[in-house]
């Protein structure tokens, strides 16, 4: 299989980036931020979420920014709603697309939203009814793709069943997540290999993070598996390589460079995007989390 | 092609790495690394070079610490040399292997050695024929492989000419090395593919920079092209991600990490390649270079 001619970008760095920093950020920030990467040619854009505060502080003023950013022609501006609640919270702030999460391993989905994968998908069932009778795309999260924190190995089987679910409710798209960083190109080959007979292939993206340095690499892989989507964060978000326990979120900047070395088009501006990441990683006081903007910067 | 079922490590961490380091490292500190190295399973180490010590005064002692060095059976203890007096120095101090270096640029090869690519290779020539007459191998190494500080790109045929002359003067193995770590897969390909009509392909290695977050794909391409030595430098020595204008070598953790997960034999343990990694940041008071080590000591 040849390598994608374009790849989309989905840049997850203002939700789920920003959500595992520390700092508390304002408003405005967030705006400038997003209002940054749609100028640097982003047209997929993670903004917020409705979720209660009292569980993602980070998240508490989505629908303020919302409000707030400069909504550029053609671009996507999405956020995660766990619920009908938070739906139709996000409806009433003017959102066209959310994203729901469910996990492939079952200790996961019980540590992290306190369900079994069964029960996450069946509370899906209404938000996904609802989203279709308002004309909101949905896009599908999978978690633990590669690996598990507490069951260790993933059948790539069990990615696929979960992967099936969401894309037979309405998920437009399925973002398949290694959470935790461990996975190797072989096994991320493999995985869209199986997960392929489930989904389209053209339906799939890749959600990597960096813990282990492996996403650059699983990316490579998944293009000569032939998808074409990829999430990252501007600035590595959330994935401060400085911290213990770091969600390791992939840098924008890193991929994109990847991908303009393949010659494979996104429409993303890689100087805008570095000053895009280094702004928000001055307003957050980190060191920018991104290779390639260390490098750049540097010279 | 399919992956290889094999590949060889060669780490060159205590010369490569710690001579980019800024902070003076003892010859017992030095010693112990390289220990320590081969008792993690490492077959193929470069401890050290025979310079002036005016030039690179990291390298001092490097006769010492092959005098005190445990030589372990099967394990090739290897010193970088640049000219004959170097090579007399090597061979008085027992080692049986050498390396030399030149450019694929005009460019670097001024600024960084002081004459053409074309006098490298002639000043070579009595070393590698000394060489010869001694019954000492000879490693090459290609500098800027994948571009060039000054010049920019860098030709893949420029490669395979100075590749081919190292080869045909007597090199059993030449390294091809991007310097700067600007490569990309598809570029590392198109290279390794070009230079194997000039040298044998089990006569390459890829030394690869990660300097903007490359290397593991290039790696992981290197590998779809046949490619199985890889040269790696333990906790990342020498390319710390923290300082300015660092030199980037990959971290022989990350690229252990990724080719277990790909099932390549190495004949290299991580958890005991970690622990010298750990050892040795520690000396040096720097964060360990290496995503992989970083990961697993946090757990």
């Amino acid at each position: 299989m040849s390598l994608p001619k374009q790849v989309r970008l989905v840049e997850v760095g203002p939700r789920d980036g920003l959500q595992n920093e520390r700092q508390p950020i304002s408003v405005a920030d967030k705006v400038r931020l997003v209002n940054d990467l749609s100028a640097a040619g982003l047209s997929h854009i993670e903004v917020g979420s409705f979720v209660s505060p009292k569980w993602v502080p980070q998240m508490a003023g989505s629908a303020e920014v919302f409000a707030q950013i400069e909504r550029k022609a053609g671009v996507t501006y999405a956020a995660l709603t766990p619920n009908l609640q938070g739906l139709e919270a996000a409806i009433a702030a003017g959102v066209r697309e959310v994203a729901v999460f469910a996990a492939a391993s079952e200790a996961f989905s019980q540590k992290n939203i306190n369900c079994s994968i069964a029960e996450s998908l069946a509370r899906f069932a209404p938000l996904l009814e609802a989203a279709r009778a308002r004309d909101i795309r949905v896009r599908g999260y999978v978690s633990c793709v590669l690996g598990c924190p507490y069951e260790g190995e993933v059948a790539p089987g069990k990615v696929a069943e979960v992967a099936g679910e969401l894309h037979a409710m309405g998920c437009y798209e399925i973002s398949l997540g290694d959470t935790i960083g461990t996975g190797t190109p072989g096994k991320a080959r493999t995985l869209f290999d199986t997960v392929a007979r489930a989904v389209p292939r053209e339906r799939l993206a890749g959600h990597f993070h960096d813990t282990y340095g492996q996403a650059l690499a699983n990316i490579y892989a998944s293009l000569l598996e032939g998808i074409a989507v990829f999430d990252s964060s501007v600035a590595g978000l959330g994935g401060c390589p400085y911290a213990k326990g770091a969600s390791g979120n992939v840098a924008s900047e890193d991929v994109l460079y990847l991908l303009d070395g393949l010659g494979i088009h996104t429409g993303v501006e890689l100087p805008a995007l570095i000053a895009a990441g280094q702004r928000i990683s001055e307003v957050l006081g980190r060191p920018n989390g991104s290779r390639v903007a260390r490098a750049r910067l540097a010279q």
